[in-house]
């Protein structure tokens, strides 16, 4: 899968440069390209920003440099990539666009900054995303976000397929509590089902756990999710213990 | 304002390096300081996770390490400062959350990587926080969007306290769209009233644009925006427009 950056600070995708993702790129599976925003002008200030029209604090991006970074990427592939505009107002970011996104084989993202970029842009955009309803300094962070949880749903680039397919937002419920070495840390134990061995108990007292923080924390995804008659039993106990309270 | 960030990947901060948080860590406006979790390891390979009780996929990091981590910050400052665990289980960031947080003088953000950390880690945190729904890599994505959005918030961090007073989520509505040279582009104009440089006029155009994109989008954010008389007659106005298309 490739993704092609625009942005005015392509250092700041070293962030990929570790773990999870610097494997993926090391093994081809992923391929981030930086294209710097700045190197696009024709003005010799290299200047890509200006005042906004009907004035107002701070600068807005111009759109002659974005269209050239474009047409330039255009020109190398024979098409335009799935192209991302990152913004406030954009699409809100989830699990299940997430999975879409996967599919693509290669995406655009243009990375904002200042106090946005030149509306003229929007010919360009394909999808306007939001990863949350919070204001950020730019696009960048933005962008990595999508391409970490996007990336880590190509296969091969998680080191197991279980590893994705266990977790949160994958069967639509909250993850049960990890543990691990040591048995006993200043005096907290972990939960004897846990050392028992006993797989169909492990199972069962997992999912209870999911089902219970999932009801507590985010009943919202409860209505969502995909639960069969087992969970449903479940469910009804664990409202009845927690009215007990 | 001060933020602890505990990772394994201390290096991915360098993102903080570059554009307006960057000029806010020069200036002291923000400090923020990176403790590898694999320092406070007590076994020779540095070892910082081991598989799960209970069988499953992957690795969970181990509390030790961590435990140690944030007592040596607690020596350092004679106190705990208020803690975060970034978890999709944690509640919704959202910009109310970013100003509430702004207001704290010193955070410490927990960074989980892999399956997780081991559930006995809780009685440190005193927050569980979630950037959205969606599943990263690991916590340093989620730690970032929260340093920059609070970071941003604090006086002195932009150019001007109007940057963010004009914008997306600080009014509760989503941004009007913005313009800058040139004022023709490929054949597309800025909007005339942009240039006519009457005041009231521009201010209702933009108060129109936000109240119609909010209206489209998010009409969500409306119910919870503070709307005034004025507001709400346009937002008959443009429901009739709409309606009538």
């Amino acid at each position: 899968m490739k993704f092609e950056v625009l942005t005015l600070f392509p250092e700041m995708f070293d962030v990929f440069d570790y773990s999870i993702i610097a494997r993926a790129k090391e093994t081809g599976l992923i391929e981030i390209n930086r294209i710097n925003i700045r190197d696009f002008t024709n003005n010799k200030h290299k200047k890509v920003d200006d005042y906004p029209y009907g004035g107002g604090a701070g600068m807005v991006m111009q759109v002659e440099p974005i269209y050239n970074a474009v047409e330039n990427i255009e020109k190398k592939y024979g098409y335009k990539p799935f192209t991302i505009f990152l913004t406030p107002r954009g699409k809100k970011f989830d699990q299940e666009m997430a999975k879409k996104l996967a599919n693509i084989k290669h995406i655009m993202l243009i990375c904002g900054h200042y106090e946005g970029i030149d509306e003229r842009i929007m010919p360009l955009v394909d999808e306007e995303i939001t990863i949350g309803d919070y204001v950020l300094t730019g696009g960048e962070l933005a962008s990595m976000v999508i391409i970490d949880s996007v990336s880590r749903l190509i296969p091969g680039v998680l080191s197991t397929n279980v590893s994705y397919e266990d977790e949160s937002f994958y069967n639509g419920l909250l993850e049960y509590p990890q543990y691990t070495r040591p048995e006993e840390f200043r005096g907290m134990r972990v939960p004897d089902v846990l050392l028992s061995g006993h797989h169909k108990n492990i199972e069962i007292w997992r999912r209870y756990q999911s089902l219970r923080i999932t009801y507590l924390r985010r009943p919202d995804l409860l209505k969502k999710a995909n639960l069969s008659k087992e969970d449903l039993k479940m469910l009804n106990k664990i409202k009845e213990e927690l009215n007990g309270i």
